[in-house]
């Protein structure tokens, strides 16, 4: 009788999908049921992947002066919302431009996404992948991540509104075109470029916009001084490692969600082969932080080993499928190494990056790019290599185009004045620890 | 050899469901297969809205001023705990009263919820929707977030033990007797009224609990002085964001296990488009507070900024599922401008929300409600306002009753003197950050 | 043609997985549907359970004085990357023995894990249970938990180096062997011991490997002055607060995955009863430690409540699946009462645990693994006092001589003068919180 009654109340809840409430004793048809298994993995890889925004937002509000932290959050939350939006509205057609770029294709680009109908007829759709919906869910997601890398590297000096345009060309124009080449079916595609869930395609593009976000901006005020390197240690340590956390547990659904399919057993048996390999990288990454800070300044850096660790999941995000465990733990503890000889090199160029995006995210993502052709006999180094430049060589043109024209339309920088007081006052007249004195 | 020994071992430790090992080897019945899909989703998405409380939980602790924060922190842990007890006592039955509103349902009602026997003989199951363990999970944590909603707007001057009982009768009587109106089959349900997960019967809810509790109680002492409202601010934007990104995340499961069923493609796809108009919303939420607050005080505000995400979530929850994506941004927009314009609305009645939950969670989710009309060809304004208008005056009447009845009874309000000093001291003898001056 | 599209695109993402390329458009066969929802089960569960060492890091980052807070952090985020890699290279492998304890069951347990081969054949591969790779993913996480435990109870006072060596032993050899007693099929099992997700086998075990090490370690410096405790409030409770809430839900994973199977409707409502008793009786636990602390000290304590919800949910996982609703809220609150009343016991004997790891993990867990005869009737209370006390000899034992080893080699200390300091500023050079003054 509960169960009954339960059914009664359910399908009357369930009134706007009516056209299927006939069906509901039905057993689902069996074509339907490779269809669901990828759809539902998509949409918990998916949440997964939104939970990464939060945990950027906590790595940055954590590694930026307590002055800075509003400012820092607000930036986080309004970059994954313009991403959302603007992915929507230009991005996911622009990366998957139906028939390839004829005109046809361009002018379709610039028309909003749009789902499947509501109670989509099980009869008439195509059940060979997954629904639309949950495809642009998951995709959206990878381009927000994109986002939140730059945001971290030019962080206390950029003014927010500029910051929040160039978020809007990055996510609507540059991600998608950029990532079309790859996973839209585009030219580094049938180059044979792997990049399995985006060591290239997201992270390094994040890193190479940061890269030439940061080289226009300049490095904050006083962070370069006579010739030294003066730290500028993170306001919060709790919160970056909650940060690094998150993103941990989010690039289980980064990594593991780009397998696609979960519709047989082989597919989901190569999911468990990637969330394994994505966990192993990141420790590699973090235990070979710790052991070679230890032995290079007898203090080991917790903000290095987080750096590490998130190093270690860059550099598994190309491959994360094929490499045996032993081999994920050796490509992500040389993902951490390459951060910490990375971080003192930027300053020694005098590039100002607060968070490390651009070790972590550019660097461990050149890596990891080229690592595939360790473990994948498929792979050729030069095409790789080639795919790196083109990507490299696009992002870094249109980026600085985009930051040059806004510097020149409406500047980049906060006064001077206002960086030394803190953004959060100035900007935002807002706190992030009001009753807190700063020492 | 592996698998073997693996599956032998999880035989041996698979005891107490032994009923059913003799099945291990043998093919799903296809009629079991919608159930497991069904019922594994609404645990998924239980546990998403569970993250919900530590969502409500962060914000809070993040609104209220330094020496208050281990008291919401209190508040939040013990009012979960309380709304998971007395739900499983007394709410869900009450809220699904099976043949109707009998004599023998009402005492039905009182009774503890049973699940099903371990190891469900497949055989004589009813396997047209999901287990009832998973009905009673998911649903239990609707229950609780209305309870959260009440906490925050009450915060910094209501006493423990009056709260707490409160949240005793909102979620054993008041909730779940208004929700079977519309969930359990009820007359607003028979009505035609919509509201899919919940923007009338769980958010409106908590909203007029938690209006009506802040009148009878009062403004905290100093907020309205000389004709000028004095601002207050959270004592940590870091724990209100992140607070905001987990009910961000949390709402994918509030709205998409809303659809109840995922045994077919149709329903898999109509949960997909509820995950991406939901996000959709949060940020059209999110961006419309952005740019208003920009334009109309200069500076955004970043705790605007997040309730604007969070009323985006309010309004679409009503109807997730049938908006185009374009439609839930405007939606969720509508939402946060109404935030925008309501927060000094209701200081100007000097009606003391601390936290701003009567904007988001009340006012969105009117709007959401009425909006419903803009996007279901079979929705009635003149229904929606009806529903909205009973469950208010049910809501408000039984809420004003307790209220009056605890502040004869015991008081609602700490002392003068312990308002002033701070419920963390006073209250509970400890502070939330005992290490660290308050400015 | 979007779906088309999208399909194509996807395909050559999915390149790795060529094998299975031809597939993708057939009907999953039957024998893989059970199999795949229960890998996927494990994936999901698994990273919930991986959730959870975010939770011990922050409860443990939360409970301690504002100058060791990088180290408990460092301290978490390694011991986590360590288990991964030596449960990995050793510990999978002695836990699940093969054929038993021969000569080559021993030696080929030290050799790697190594997972299905990428794009398994399914018609080659076992489908009965679910892939190498989530049951390592899983199982891994359990391993991590184990060890997490002992980090809060020996904080504040124990050096990175020697921690972390104890770490690589109990996560390679001191906890798989005595899983495997009872998870591998050993002689712990073959008895009759029933530990449905590890009250003795995780939770004691960390819990016992705690004891040991605080006893040898020793108090604080200034814990216990002139016989009188001295209390040590914990720098930040939002933290603390947000690890329980962590904790909590990953907790669903713990338990839910640990009935092993999803593949049928009587596995998936099991499945749905463990989510919701473990709810509750984290529910039990924290609501009889705040009537309990209100009555006892006439203010309720917020760390004590975290700690009931804790040790509720240690008390139910030994048996989380047979109790009705309401024994799980008694089995829980009673784990609460008993860190209520072991507090300062463990003070009277001057074992100084920083953040109660011993009364929630080993006593609640002790508890809950007795309380298992109440409901199940094929449970002996001597077969499970004797497991117990068989697993406390091993563990207290394997880590005294780990421990006492540990501390001829390299001493387990700081020095007096870095602990009265801080061990962040001494050991890493680094605060946690730089711009704030400690009070």
């Amino acid at each position: 009788m509960r169960l009954t009654t339960l059914s009664l109340a359910a399908l009357v809840a369930a009134l706007p999908s009516l056209g299927f409430a006939q069906e509901v004793d039905e057993t689902p048809l069996n074509a339907d049921i490779g269809f669901i298994f990828t759809t539902f993995m998509f949409l918990v890889t998916g949440f997964l992947v939104f939970w990464m925004a939060a945990g950027f937002a906590m790595l940055e509000a954590g590694l930026v002066r307590g002055k800075n932290v509003t400012m820092q959050l607000m930036k986080n939350v309004a970059l994954f919302s313009l991403a959302s939006i603007f992915y929507y509205l230009i991005g996911y057609n622009l990366m998957y431009p139906g028939d390839g770029w004829s005109i046809d294709g361009i002018l379709g680009a610039f028309s909003p996404a749009s789902l499947e109908p509501v109670g989509l007829a099980d009869t008439e759709a195509d059940l060979t992948y997954a629904s639309v919906g949950s495809d642009f869910f998951f995709q959206l997601m990878f381009c927000a991540a994109t986002a939140s890398i730059v945001s971290g590297a030019m962080a206390e000096r950029v003014k927010l509104w500029p910051f929040l345009i160039f978020t809007v060309l990055l996510t609507s124009v540059i991600y998608p075109i950029q990532a079309s080449w790859k996973w839209g079916g585009g030219f580094l595609n049938e180059m044979g470029f792997l990049d399995f869930a985006g060591s290239t395609v997201v992270h390094s593009v994040g890193g190479w916009a940061a890269l030439t976000g940061a080289i226009i901006l300049g490095p904050r005020i006083g962070k370069y001084k006579d010739g030294r390197t003066v730290p500028m240690p993170g306001s919060n340590l709790t919160l970056a490692t909650l940060g690094t956390f998150i993103l941990w547990m989010g690039w289980f659904g980064f990594n593991g969600g780009s397998q696609l399919y979960m519709d047989t057993a082989g597919n989901v048996s190569d999911i468990s082969r990637i969330f394994s390999n994505t966990n192993l990288a990141a420790a590699g990454g973090a235990l070979a932080v710790l052991i070679l800070t230890q032995v290079l300044y007898k203090k080991p850096d917790l903000t290095m080993v987080l750096n590490g660790a998130l190093a270690g999941l860059v550099s598994i995000t190309a491959e994360p499928l094929t490499p045996s465990l032993g081999a994920s733990v050796l490509i992500g503890a040389i993902g951490g190494v390459i951060v910490v000889f990375a971080v003192p090199m930027l300053d020694r160029f005098k590039i100002d990056d607060v968070v490390g995006a651009i070790p972590v995210h550019l660097l461990a993502g050149i890596w990891g790019t080229l690592a595939v052709c360790l473990t994948n006999s498929d792979a050729s180094f030069v095409t790789q290599l080639i795919s790196i430049i083109v990507v490299a060589a696009f992002v870094v043109v249109a980026s600085a185009v985009v930051w040059l024209v806004l510097k020149g339309l409406m500047g980049l920088r906060v006064s001077e004045e206002a960086e030394i007081t803190g953004l959060d006052m100035t900007e935002l007249g807002m706190e992030a620890y009001p009753e807190f004195s700063n020492g």
